[in-house]
């Protein structure tokens, strides 16, 4: 990448609408209009290239990226880590269990306690169907009162690392992955990609990530194929979204019950494991009740369910079926690899081993996807910032 | 705010006598100097100026803030880690449960270990009577040993962050509330205060809020109101000392038993539970010698004491009797309020809806605070380095 | 220390070949050259020099440092913090617990998950006999790999924080401390030192601490002793290396079986705990077959053992029988102090006192030495940085 690429990817980026993204926050994808959406895979091109080209691009003096993490994580931590500290913010995580955080203890004033230096709220809560997405939006309504009320000095952007719907930074770190694996955004017309579910040895993965998949990748043209047994379904409302982003994208969605139709002739194949969305409600009543028996005994019933569908492998069989029998295989890792982190799971271990460069370089987008939320979110022109930077061209290893 | 006001404050503040403060430590508000009180507020407000005007005030090109939290701390935690930050130090939390400090091993030793690099160590340690502060002393004694002996290239600052006796940077906090809710620090000769005890659910909270309180207000000639069942004392040092100051500065301090008589008329009221002194001193002693049955039944005996003054309410009703019925309701967060975070608790709910803004504002103080008692320790003539930041107008968010 | 004697610092790490350290690791000393090892004490003595003189030592101007500690550590954590920060990059903790790491997830692929912003990767895996370097070079290779197929930016170097084999910071501290206290390199010819097993209360203390010193101290021509009760081996290896290590420079290594005689005209002693090696196979087994019951037979039998050789204690007599009876005492810190942290232990009171200080300083050298090999291993010209930095002259605190 040389300077002049990068001058040319910035002024695409001016070209685009992000006006509405200043000061906002990023949580489902499919609210957020075209222009952002290209804007933030350019913008994590262009802060890719100054990086590779050795420039600084922080732009932050000092602040602080807070992060709530409501569930175990590595690889979203250390991506919201690298995009704090690419931008040159310090990451001050809040840990409910070391922190003050009585019972009684309101959302809004933990959120505005939390934000008196924050420029950014990294928030990851997956766990319940009906919560993470909500509490999101209480942690966003909240620090949004307290600039109002004259509490805050600057409103934080909050920046769903995950939720209980959608899974937009991993989202879009694949679909960047996609593009350049392509050659183009322009290239994905037509192209197949299979959103299926598999078995895993575990019960209750998220939905966000399906879901993620199919409300994002419907807006590109693609034939977008969603397949899972039956029972396995994923939140309707997404499922309406794909539908009509599919028709106005010339693209199309559908649901289908095999694995093997999903499959047949795939440009791409995304099997992973996931929770029917049922029972991940039923869940959630459950854990809110105390009801820990009851928990246990949903536990149990799904996972003799789930052994029904061992079957649901993406073996070197499946994949003779895709496209050229080369589908790009994809996951949002940990996979369960079968004879490697389980005895049956997700993949077998050949195809993760042909495909795992692939997976790395999938997950080497999503540092810079933050960054690229956090800077439009903070920036009114991000185009003119990005320029400052390839201008003074500071070095970030001198 | 503006250039020339910014200006004005750093005149102020270069012509009060701050020199003791530079390399020293701060652990009680009433053993510092008039002329280094005013320094801290008017510190405070300088660096909220700068960066409302987005001008950095990294005065640190790197170093570490050191953090030792020996309870439970999101307020503090992040207050900390802001006043860090906003000066360009990194926090480093020494974890006493994942670090290898060994029984036996000497405070004197740990000290000195932690401090290689270190500007600057924030210490909380509020839960015993007589260990809180002796903890802060003998740290400090070690770094300056250390730094004496040449072990410590620099003698890092020590910031009491909330002990046994008092709790500095929230009674600062609070007064800076104060000054600008009434319109400066001129305004409060007169102004009655009510530090009252308050019904909570639990026992065992710590003095140091209500101590830091007397022992701060009765310096502005304020009429000083502390109010408390009988039994609830808080240390007799510190009511000394508040009675001291109160008359030199032309003040009152004055104890009542019912908040009825404390509320009557005040500008302010601050009304929050606390253990007796009694009770914490013994508490500490069945610690010490392992007597954890005796420990048990010592909590029963005081929520069964505690339970007799569930009148010890900010209710509405209270509330009227205040000046005008308008007194300003104070609270160091988070709050016990009946029938949001306890059935029955500090304040009605009503009342605490109405002070919800200003609370939040008096929070926000902290991270301020803390940043000038850094500062104020590190450099030796603080209006000049302002005066750099302000000149230098480096851009905080570019 | 001034500009000109920096100067001539400067010159002389440019005189030396440091070139196969550059995008390299550190795991164990006696594989690295004499230039290579001159450079890491050149370098630190000039970092800590800069920093005396208030220089900033910045020459990242962001970029993370990952940590992952596998066992507690207090000063090795703040030792790489203070480097990390001294040099511009923030630290980025894997923390195994709260991390995604499932059973089965590879070394690979984690390795390659954190690193994607990494420069610098430090480990302390120290627990396990041939496991800790075999980690840590799982981690170089893997994040080798990932470069190589263009899944990282950058490779990031892996240093070694202590492994089952070597303590490089460790001994690199402790030789910096020697070569100061015996006023050069030049002067250590012919200095004995006595690097001798004690009594702990405790048992299983790793090995790395006594090979570190007889595979690093053996370089200089000095009079490198080991003793140890009879079972109390360390790697044969590594003694091997000593002693080729000892005849090229013209030293001796011996290895005997009594303190006494370790201790008779010693300049140095460095008595510590340690397991036997035969022990710490025996104990990796164990645990790799879960007999955890037979784990604990092991222990008891161990400390049954131990506690034949309570009279293996650094006590004043013993020190008598040092060189003039002024022997450096050294040791890495904790120590097992008698009366103090144990009844009976490493060392007595007395002379523990008596030798804090230097003890302090010895401890005081570790964050340099890691700054030196991070910096060593991230910049192919580092004397033109380190000129470059003087030059400059950007002040730390400003």
């Amino acid at each position: 990448m040389n300077t002049k690429q990068v001058t040319d990817m910035i002024s695409l980026l001016e070209s685009l609408d992000t006006g509405q993204m200043y000061l906002g926050d990023f949580f489902h994808t499919w609210k957020k209009l075209d222009d952002e959406i290209t804007a933030v895979f350019q913008t994590a091109e262009i802060l890719r290239a100054l990086r590779e080209m050795n420039i600084s691009t922080r732009l932050f003096d000092s602040g602080l990226g807070i992060s709530i993490f409501r569930d175990n994580s590595t690889r979203t931590r250390f991506s919201y880590a690298s995009a704090c500290n690419m931008l040159g913010l310090e990451v001050q995580d809040l840990d409910e269990k070391t922190s003050q955080i009585a019972h009684g203890e309101t959302v809004r004033e933990t959120a505005n306690m939390i934000s008196f230096m924050a420029d950014v709220i990294g928030i990851r809560d997956d766990m319940y169907i009906g919560k993470g997405h909500r509490y999101m939006q209480e942690v966003a309504d909240s620090v949004q009162e307290g600039f109002d009320d004259g509490v805050l000095e600057q409103r934080p952007s909050v920046v769903n690392l995950q939720c209980d719907v959608d899974h937009p930074t991993q989202s879009m770190a694949d679909m960047l992955h996609v593009i350049n694996y392509f050659g183009g955004i322009e290239n994905l017309k037509g192209k197949k990609i299979a959103m299926t579910w598999a078995y895993s040895p575990s019960y209750g993965k998220p939905l966000s990530v399906p879901q993620g998949i199919i409300g994002l990748f419907t807006r590109f043209g693609m034939d977008v194929v969603l397949a899972h047994p039956e029972g396995y379904n994923v939140m309707q409302d997404v499922e309406q979204t794909a539908l009509k982003q599919a028709e106005a994208s010339g693209g199309r969605y559908q649901r289908v019950s095999s694995m093997e139709e999903a499959f047949t002739n795939a440009d791409i194949v995304y099997p992973k494991s996931w929770a029917p969305f049922a029972v991940m409600e039923e869940r959630t009543s459950l854990v809110e009740e105390g009801k820990w028996d009851d928990l246990k005994a949903l536990e149990q019933r799904c996972l003799t369910e789930n052994a029904k569908y061992k079957h649901w492998e993406c073996t070197e069989d499946l994949m003779k079926q895709t496209k050229d029998g080369k589908a790009l295989y994809m996951h949002c890792l940990p996979a369960d690899i079968s004879g490697v982190s389980c005895t049956e799971g997700e993949v077998a271990a050949s195809v993760f081993e042909r495909y795992r460069v692939p997976l790395y370089k999938e997950a080497s987008y999503k540092p810079y996807i933050i960054a690229s939320m956090i800077l439009l979110s903070r920036f009114e022109n991000p185009a003119e910032k990005l320029s400052m930077l390839l201008e003074n061209a500071q070095l970030r290893v001198r």
